[in-house]
């Protein structure tokens, strides 16, 4: 444990709801519809580990409530950050969030720019693991598809223009702070993308169930891209007759897989299934 | 389209929320939380559809919005089932709910008895793919297990006391009516339920960051039970003890699957991976 008068310079006790130091907590679920620009929140102690740990962002601040002053310390001790700590009882702090913040951990982090999507294609004498998504609407979804990324160790995800926020809040909690860790960028051509995959000698692979190949029966490439729809539509048919396809086998009256298992199904099996000899 | 008769007989007009003809569907969420011992309550167009057409459950009434009335004639024809159709403006039924329906279409069934778990167990002489749960206390965990049981068409789903139940409504949507279709029973004492898939020819594989055997190098039996616990706890040491154990492989800095997610990956390497010959 650090000494008491450094730990004791970090934590600033916040009283009043309206305190402009803590503007960016304020009203969350309000900001959270409208879309942050240029923050993000993310909240728990589990989340706040893997940010302060893992990510490559760096917190803002902190909002705490008194109650959990030891773990944020703890966090920070552990994690070596240094950032202002803001710490209000829980009605002060349910006032400033507007709801009950029941983790009473919140961080609040810059976003920084997107990177560029070719930049997250790694140089081809190396291997690569991809998740590519187009149309993802759901932030629960986005969370379970960059949770299993960062589970599998995926290079990156690059999503399209219709994919929502991986850094919305709840994108962030399901993904277990996957989305601040599994670098990600926004692509708006999906001709383009496909165009330099195969530049880049990566493998498309679109999931769909009328895929023409089997998963379990696919030798992993050595550099591969997983393609993603949203659940019912799927990926476009336009894209589908471009790039390799692969199947999930399912009972015949129940074909129906939620797209972040399916991108579990199918990052586990591109990372751990034995590569057989050629024939 | 069957005749104007017979339909307009099905369909009930309630136009007042404390109609006792629609007790089962008052103040659904409070219900949720006492918990209903007899019956189960499901909604939205997909599940019912699920419901009438592929579960062992009937429906003892359905309750719609008047702009699902359609929907619900569509649902009925196709599935040749006959129940009271309650039909209610979207004042009324979301009076009826005390809250928001805005799926518009709601059924009532029956749960009867629970199985023995024994009689589960498919015969020596089948193939047989089980889903063992160990204190699994979150419905969308156990709702998302369902979908994938119901998906790679799991014979079953046994559950322990403290697993939380399966025909909870919000179970029910996240299963996409999985938890409709899939037989499942509760156990009481896991060393029985051991000894019992052992004298069956079942082998029980519980799943375990610590695992002895890699999922994707495991020779699928034609005869399995897989085992998931919590996340975080976990399968308890004593049951890992006395079952073969298997690990998916993570980043070593993010070692962390959803359950229904790591259920997924697992149904779907039983059911798809290739049976390597004997060397």
């Amino acid at each position: 444990m650090t000494g008491d008068a450094s730990d004791a310079e970090r934590f600033v006790e916040i009283d009043d709801p309206d305190d402009p130091r803590i503007e960016a907590y304020r009203a969350i679920r309000e900001r959270d519809l409208v879309g942050r620009d240029e923050s993000f929140i993310a909240e728990g102690a589990v989340v706040l580990d893997v940010l302060l740990r893992l990510s490559r962002f760096r917190p803002q601040s902190l909002l705490v409530a008194e109650n959990r002053k030891d773990a944020a310390l703890t966090l920070l001790a552990e994690t070596g950050t240094a950032c202002p700590v803001y710490v209000a009882s829980k009605p002060v702090l349910d006032a400033i969030a507007g709801f009950n913040i029941h983790r009473g951990l919140l961080a609040h982090g810059h976003r920084g720019p997107l990177p560029d999507w070719q930049s997250l294609v790694p140089p081809p004498d190396r291997p690569a693991l991809l998740v590519v998504l187009v149309g993802l609407a759901n932030h629960d979804n986005v969370g379970g598809v960059f949770r299993n990324a960062a589970a599998f160790g995926a290079d990156a995800v690059l999503i399209d223009s219709t994919t929502c926020d991986p850094l919305y809040r709840k994108a962030i909690r399901v993904s277990v702070g996957g989305s601040l860790t599994v670098p990600f960028a926004r692509f708006s051509d999906i001709g383009a993308l496909c165009a330099h995959l195969d530049d880049a000698a990566v493998t498309s692979l679109g999931l769909a169930t009328s895929g023409s190949e089997e998963l379990a029966h696919l030798v992993p490439p050595q550099r591969a891209a997983v393609f993603l729809g949203a659940e019912g539509p799927g990926l476009p048919d336009r894209l589908l007759s471009r790039i390799r396809t692969v199947r999930i086998p399912m009972a015949a009256n129940f074909d129906s897989l939620n797209v972040a298992t399916t991108a579990g199904i199918a990052l586990h099996h591109l990372r751990s299934a034995p590569v057989r000899p050629a024939q």
